[in-house]
Parts: structure tokens; C-alpha cells; sequence
């Protein structure tokens, strides 16, 4: 039987260019590979980064979106571990080398020559394709229509939890408290931790607080930050702009860690002591691996985490956008191919 | 029996100021205090930056000198493990206040309230008294001549590899081959790992090579660091000035970690996405603690390390600083009391 298909999607025709409906005949699938019927698309906002090829890296036409929950269809004849029907995520990645010592190790979100789910064929259409090593299935308790942010937005805030060994015992905070910030505040809430959330204005802290937040501390406010010194295990920046990350620095304990997970463009710079006679680190990841994704669907459903979101039918995509630019997304968009 | 003595020293009365023997009339010795006759004191840059006050902490007159090897010779009533006659060191700290948490859980070294040897009574001088809790018995098969150095330049290479629990199979590097970098490479070698140094010279090569490493990499050639790209899990960097980070932190395989020891006081920049698509850390860290210390002491014996020095009799302690300033010293000064 034929596994040939076509594939309508929502696609930008150039670097920043509008949506158009755009249709892809995709042949014969390989032998690892699986095909499914898109039922959600969560919007990301390296989704825009990619479209305006902010990163330099971009190839048009594009199909984004890579928060993606679907229905499996057809199989690649060595795909034995799932079936048609089976609901699976697929997220940054569709697909690994996984003959390099990293992914062998286990670390594939981290492989040289993972594939990006928006430079192969994105969720932004009524079918994706990937390889079977990038998805995951979305066990029971995990509600659909909101987890495709998990997909990007949360295993990029979780994956640090076990990388990092944090604890429960660990005080922590998050800088920026948006997409991914506000799945930052429920994981560390459910992890045991104490949670503090750097924060803008009174309606952010009282939304803060509501996520998840024990604490909040004034991000204009520098004298606050200050005032704060040597308070947490692990702080988590998941903004993308530039801040005076000294001050931050020394608000970590001895030995605490400020992880940014946000992609920020410009140079970071700090100053070296409050580093060295705290034996602090600085470090920064992108998502996590299939392996992690699975740790974390886990947890979620065990704890009963769900994103905040605003579904979009997927038609509306450019309105979905236009709201994404206004910054008012409560907290993440997700695009419909529903009913 | 009254415990006060004379302490004769090599003082600096001002900032930057010349050696000039001094004396101080020591009272009776603290509960927990111990006084050793000082056999001999390394010299490290450290002293110098804070002799001429370049970090803006230093108090005058300043007895400086903090790499100290001496046998006990008074002890304050509490102190029970020590006896007269015993050979100790003594290094950055002179004493903790060993009830913050940081202490209670071993960081002493992370202490906010540690007392710096430099600015209590250093080790330029026949004697000194130091905290019992920051002195650390050196043990039968080390060298007294020249251990000194192990107590400043030693642990500060040597906590890394404890504090990030480095692995024989970690491909390491160095950065900087002088008083801490040529001992690095004598630690990494012992501990099983592949070692580079990066080197600016044929002759620093071959030294590097002498010492331990197993490799060089030029560290005037942006090229050659460029190619060695994805190679270390672990680059400590020991030199006090600016680089091209980015360079060495593309040098990390992923997870690898860019660690200072060196003091640099300029701002450090780097890139972020390097570090966020192969989740690596910078760090920093200062001396270890009274037990890593012990636990260097322990790996220096069982693997005969012996720090390269030059010994200048103390009374030659201005030509001493001379030969340090030259930048020529092979690859320690150790200042002599005895014969």
C-alpha cells in the first residue's frame, strides 16, 4: 500500500512573509519514519524567530510550528512500537543522527545533526512527518488540546530539573514569566521547591502567584534584587533581552546556578568574582531528549500540569500571530486542526 | 605558661610599599588559636595584587604570604588533634566562622566571614597563628620544601576536579602554564584524564609536555583552537586576562564546563547559543576547604606531586618579588626559614 500523501500547510513563502495555504506531495514515507493527522499546534515564539530568520538560519518556504499533537496514520516498515491511532508529541526535533557518541549516550537533543521539525515539515498544516526516534506518546491523564507546549515551552524549563539534579529542598526562581516562565512556576511548585518569580508590575505578581509562585521579587526594582543576595539554588532566565546579570549573579547562593534557557542574541557579560569566591556556574540549554520528554509527560500527568492557553483555529493562524506580536498571549497559543 | 610571643616579619607599611621588617607583639593565643614556626611560605600573584591593592581590599601594614608550611609550637587550650612538633599548612583562610550553613555543610572555602591569612598575620614572617580549623597536617611522603604552593596554587587546581566530579575518561585543558597551570597539569595527568595545554610558545610546549600534558594546542592560533572545536569536557583557565571566550567554550564538547581559577578583573563576554545548543557551564571557583585540602594531600602522596619551585632565603624576599614580576619563575617561589 502507498504511503504517498499530500500534506496542506500554512506556510511562509519567504523570510517574514505571510501564511499561505501551501501544499506539499510527500512520497513514499522511509522506513523509520511516521506520518500523522495534526490535531494540535502549540506557537512558539522561535516559531517568529525562524519565519523572520532572526537566527540567520532559516530555508523558505516554511512550515513552523513544532508543538505538535497528532494522531499517528502510517508507518515506516521498521516503526513496530506504535500504531495507527496512537496520540504522540513531536516537538524541535524530527529526528537524530543516533550514531554519535552524544546521542549514544542518550543526550539526542544535543546531536550536531538533530533535525529541526521547521526545517523538515512543521506543525503548521494537517500533517507532519518525523522520524519515530523524536516522538513520544502522551500517556493517559495528559489533556491533548493543551500539551503541545509541553512539547517545546516545557521540556525546554523541565530538562534543566534533571540535568541539574535540582531538589526539592532547592530555593529557586524564574526570570520572565511568559510561555515558557509560566510552566517554569508549575514544574518547580510540583518539584517541592520554593519558587520565586522575578516580576514587572502588580497584575504579573498576582498571575505569579496563581502559577505558582511562593514569592515574588521586583525585576525593576535592582535595590530588591540586591536585597535578595546569596537566596537561591537555581535561578532559570527564560527571557530573550539582556539584563544586568550581576545583579542576579549575586543573588544566588554559594554554588548556585543561573541557567538561561531564553535565547538572548546579545553578548552576556558579568563579572567574574561574585563567580569565584561563590563557585557559581552559568550555563544554558535548548530542549531535552525523547527520553526526557517521557520523564516529563510523566510527571505532568502525574501532577496534573497543564499549559495556559488560548486555542486558534488553525485558519486563524495569522491572527494567532498578530496576538502572539502583541505579547498578550495568556500564556501559550495553540492552533486547532479540531472539529 | 604564657603563650604571647614576637612575630617577625617582612611587612609592607603602605600599598605597593617595600618590605620592611616588622615586629608584632602577640598575645596569649586564642581557645582555638595555633602558632607554628614558619619553615616556609610560597609566594603567589595573589599576594602581590593584594600588596599593591589592586582588588581595593587590602589593609596595611600588611604581613602578606599565604602558602605556609610550619610545625606547631603553641596551641589554645581547645586544641586536641595537633602536637607540638607537627608540620601543618596553612593557606588562603585563616580561620571560618564555621556556623553559617556554607560551613555546616563542608564549603568552608564558600564561608562569607572566612578570614583571609593575608589580612590576619600572613606567612612572611617566623611565625604565624591561624584558626585550628583552617590548619591541615601534612602528611608522611609530601616534600616541606616544597608543599607550600599545594595550600593556594595546589587546591585551587585540585577543588575542580572534586567539585565537578571530573572522570579519568573527561578530556581535559589548560589554560595558562604557571604557578597553578603547571600544577594542573600534574594533578589531570595523575588522575587518569588526556590533558592539553594550550601553550604560545615551542618552549612552553615542550615544558606542558614535561609536566603532564599529553597535548598542546597553540593559544595564539585562533585557527588551531577553532579546529580543536567539540573536544573537552572540562577547560580551566588560570590566567588573570581577557581571551576570546567563545573560542574555548566552542572547544567543549556538549555538557563541557569552562571553569576560572585565574582572577581575571575585566568583564567576562561570551556568546550564548554555544553554550545553550551544547549545555555548557562557565564557572568559577577560589581554594578548596580545609577537607579537599586534605584529600589533595593525600593524592600528592600517593602519586609523589611535587610543585616546581625556586627557594629564596626569606631575608631575599624584595629579590624574590623581583624574580616574580619578571614573570620568569620555574614555576613557584618558595620563600625559606630553615638553615
Amino acid at each position: 500500500m502507498s504511503t504517498a500523501s499530500t500534506i496542506n500547510a500554512y506556510a511562509v513563502l519567504e523570510s517574514g512573509g505571510p501564511f499561505k495555504t501551501y501544499q506539499i506531495a510527500a512520497g513514499e514515507l522511509g522506513a523509520t519514519e511516521v506520518e500523522l493527522e495534526i490535531m494540535y499546534c502549540g506557537i512558539c515564539h522561535s516559531d517568529l524567530s525562524m519565519i523572520e530568520n532572526e537566527w540567520g538560519i532559516g530555508q523558505y518556504p516554511m512550515i513552523a510550528g513544532h508543538e505538535v499533537i497528532g494522531r499517528v496514520t502510517a508507518m515506516g516498515e521498521q516503526v513496530a512500537h506504535l500504531k495507527k491511532g496512537t496520540v504522540v508529541g513531536l516537538g524541535w526535533n524530527s529526528g537524530y543522527c543516533e550514531t554519535c557518541h552524544t546521542c549514544r549516550i542518550g543526550d539526542l537533543n544535543l546531536c550536531r545533526e538533530a533535525k529541526f521539525t521547521i526545517l523538515t515539515n512543521g506543525g503548521f498544516a494537517d500533517k507532519a512527518r518525523a522520524d519515530m526516534s523524536s516522538l513520544v506518546v502522551i500517556p493517559d491523564g495528559v489533556d491533548y488540546a493543551s500539551a503541545g507546549p509541553l512539547l517545546c515551552a516545557g521540556i525546554t524549563v523541565f530538562n534543566p530539573l534533571v540535568q541539574f539534579d535540582i531538589k526539592p529542598t532547592d530555593k529557586v526562581a524564574v526570570i520572565g514569566i511568559g510561555g515558557l516562565g509560566h510552566l517554569a512556576l508549575k514544574f518547580f511548585h510540583a518539584w517541592g521547591c520554593e519558587v520565586t518569580a522575578f516580576t514587572s508590575s502588580e497584575e504579573k505578581r498576582k498571575e505569579a502567584l496563581a502559577l505558582g509562585a511562593h514569592k515574588t521579587l521586583n525585576s525593576r526594582d535592582p535595590a530588591e534584587i540586591q536585597a535578595a543576595a546569596m537566596s537561591f539554588d537555581f535561578i532559570l532566565s527564560t527571557v530573550n533581552v539582556s539584563l544586568d546579570w550581576d545583579l542576579y549573579i549575586q543573588a544566588l547562593k554559594p554554588k548556585g546556578r543561573l541557567h538561561f534557557v531564553g535565547a538572548v542574541t546579545n553578548p552576556i557579560q558579568f563579572t567574574l568574582f561574585p563567580l569565584l569566591f561563590g563557585q557559581r556556574s552559568i550555563s544554558a540549554s535548548p530542549v531535552g531528549s525523547p527520553g526526557t520528554i517521557e520523564t516529563m509527560l510523566e510527571f505532568v500527568a502525574h501532577h496534573k500540569i497543564k499549559p495556559e492557553i488560548e486555542i486558534f483555529p488553525m485558519s486563524q493562524i495569522e491572527a494567532a500571530f498578530e496576538h502572539l506580536k502583541s505579547g498578550k498571549a495568556k500564556y501559550r497559543i495553540v492552533l486547532s486542526q479540531e472539529g
